[in-house]
């Protein structure tokens, strides 16, 4: 049957069964469905969106024809902890060795960032000797050597998300709640992990800016991943950020050593430590939400995460001594700090302008050759609710020369709003999808 | 500008402006916008819509780089009459005449017709001789020595609809409102006519198949023919056809003989004569719609539309001896009447189906090139409301071969359904919008 009448069918919006999805996808990866009519089933899904049994037929259909890391194999408790990402939200350099000190396994299978979230991958790279090209036997090796790893899934673990990725992302397809529970989670089953903790994002810097949709993106990937046997915890966090001070690769790395050490920005620590909890009570190792937290703030402030963490930089080759000195660490040639022009509250800034501008500066890509620097970025002393007087500086503008840093320092000092009023909150955990809902649901 | 913010600002709702659907057209016309982008956009537009505003941008985008036959610089007073069409609507091969018969400009320049509605190219073609093929000097030569012409206006004429009709046929967008308003007004504004009287046909056999989205067709198409400075008047008509009695080429040929002469199918008649009585008030021949209708009865029972006809059908090139005596027009070499099984009403029968088995015999096409057989077709002697009785003929199939025959008997003897209710009607004038909308309106 011609493609076309399946085109037709989810543009007057019926569901689509098994066959049409997987039809669909193998046409699409196979390329005997021309562009153009992946691209109008695609703005259709986009307009009409699917119901729950499409989604996990879209992802079913994904994992055809894709490798498998299959890790549940060899780590039977192994935790695949993921966020649609925002700006400044540097939770997993922290929060993987921390949940490994407590005798987790997490593992991370994913691929260097696009755009303004930041990608874990390219942040290890700041410390020479890193490894993140792994193949199964030798990311199997590291976590049972530290207890986590993480590794580069590259472009084949699923090939169907490349190909309809590559299509959305020049046909204004890409925000679509269905196509993006596709990607995320045919990626994070490919990997094999039998639990997920997934945080999803949405408000001024998140993938997804409206809350409904968000929220069902949580509850169509929580439903989605338990229909294929899978425990997934989604938190939904309103995020409006950035979380914790720093932004770029290197600059976030020392920050993730201080938080590591039992500092670091407390919004940030606080947030990783709630993100932890839940996937304390996932994995079914404390089922009580304060008392993991409290378990996870004392293994922070005891170093033990810390000597995880290097242990881990060690077992992957990277050079110890760059984690243990990060003075080390690459850093930028000019240094440009923002005077404050007043006294009073910071109120707001905007925080999705300081997400570009540390990818102007270098730190990140907006496609996926662009070369980086893991050298630049901001360090933002003042955020929403800090007192500021005067000339005290704001923010301090890491950048490759003086004119990219004139630049950077202007546009985002222009977004800061000094008074006496509110502040804008950043960050709110407002909602869990999947295992765990009734516990963090009573909590908030 | 990147066009894949142009897509998902349609994707989002928001109206496109000039520019915008400038950049859209002339990208798609020149090869400079890929498929996959024309095809994502043309299904948001699907979607999301139109406004009227848009529209007409849309139209005047797809008049840019075509053609025109500016009609209107030699024929000031010339009348372009059209269908969205349907299963036996032959009211042109009548009502051209009949109108240049009372001292109206009928021109009509059309494509052949491909797909379930009729083409008045391919039914004049069944007469030997007869030459659509005109150039511009051609055609105002003939309108000038019979009162009108009829030619085929060629695929150069709105190169734009060309290639947006290949796209949308085959990632299921052709049903969009606003496409097709595009679609007609723009090859109808091309050939240059001041008037224009569209119907717009929705039910069983129509295009659109739902009234709001006919009347949102025909209010759209009014608006922006009326905004481009044209005179236009578009009925809207509920039409669960077949209306007269033959279906085919030469078949309605023998039928429009038959009219043209005072005779003929009443139902089809009286179509003819309201659809006309509508001209004559938009071109202000004849305010007065009852004077108006009465007038051109009168024309057919004179013979005198018969005699333009004639005369219009030699000045094209055609054998004036073929519609003397259509005895010699083309003939299927098997006829074979379908007996009614029983007493009583028709009820109804599938007039969808009666168009798509009269292509099956070869009397239409489905795509572009297919040949065309003009001996072929149906007669329905008995349609809804008619009384039968057991063992008189229902229908005759001329076709091909015996077996076809066989086939398209059976299958459009099986939907007659024969009773003592009451029958399904098959035509009703239901709404006028643009000129003389007041007019018809209160007559309904």
């Amino acid at each position: 049957m011609s493609f076309v009448f399946t085109i037709e069918k989810k543009r007057y919006g019926q569901p689509l069964n098994r066959e049409e999805i997987r039809a669909f996808v193998r046409g699409a990866v196979d390329g005997l469905i021309p562009d153009y009519q992946i691209s109008a089933m695609l703005m259709a899904i986009c307009l009409r969106g699917m119901d729950a049994a499409e989604a996990k037929e879209l992802v079913v259909a994904m994992l055809e024809g894709g490798g498998t890391y299959d890790i549940a194999t060899d780590v039977p408790d192994a935790v695949e902890q993921h966020t649609t990402g925002g700006v400044g939200e540097g939770v997993d350099l922290t929060l993987l060795p921390l949940l490994a000190t407590v005798g987790l396994r997490p593992t991370k299978l994913t691929a260097p960032a696009i755009g303004i979230s930041s990608g874990i991958i390219d942040k290890v790279d700041s410390i020479p000797g890193m490894n993140t090209q792994l193949d199964r036997a030798g990311f199997l090796a590291v976590v049972r050597k530290v207890g986590l790893a993480l590794a580069n899934h590259g472009p084949d673990l699923v090939p169907a998300d490349a190909r309809l990725y590559a299509l959305r992302d020049v046909t204004g397809t890409i925000d679509s709640v269905a196509l993006i529970a596709g990607s995320i989670l045919s990626k994070k089953l490919a990997t094999g992990a039998p639990s997920m903790h997934i945080s999803v994002k949405y408000g001024r810097t998140g993938l997804v800016k409206d809350r409904d949709r968000a929220a069902e993106l949580a509850e169509l990937m929580a439903t989605v991943a338990t229909a294929m046997g899978r425990r997934i915890t989604v938190p939904l966090v309103r995020f409006d950020g950035p979380l914790g001070r720093a932004l770029g690769n290197a600059l976030e790395i020392r920050q993730a050593i201080e938080l590591l050490r039992g500092g670091g920005p407390g919004d940030l620590r606080d947030h990783i430590v709630a993100m932890g909890a839940q996937i304390l009570h996932l994995t079914g190792r404390e089922e009580d939400p304060v008392a993991g937290r409290r378990l996870l703030a004392a293994t922070l402030d005891s170093g033990k995460a810390y000597e995880t963490f290097c242990a881990w930089i060690a077992a992957q080759g990277g050079d110890r001594r760059y984690v243990e000195n990060p003075a080390l660490l690459p850093s930028a040639p000019v240094k440009l700090d923002a005077p404050s022009p007043a006294d009073g509250v910071v109120l707001d800034l905007d925080g999705r302008l300081a997400g570009a501008l540390t990818i102007e500066l270098g730190a990140g890509r907006l496609r996926k050759d662009d070369p980086l620097d893991h050298r630049v970025g901001l360090v933002l002393h003042k955020r929403n609710g800090d007192t500021v007087v005067r000339g005290e500086p704001l923010f301090t503008v890491h950048a490759p020369t003086e004119d990219a840093g004139e630049t950077a320092r202007r546009r985002l000092a222009a977004t800061y709003e000094i008074g006496t009023g509110t502040p804008r909150p950043m960050l709110a955990e407002e909602d869990v999808f999947g295992v765990g809902r009734m516990a963090f649901t009573a909590r908030n």
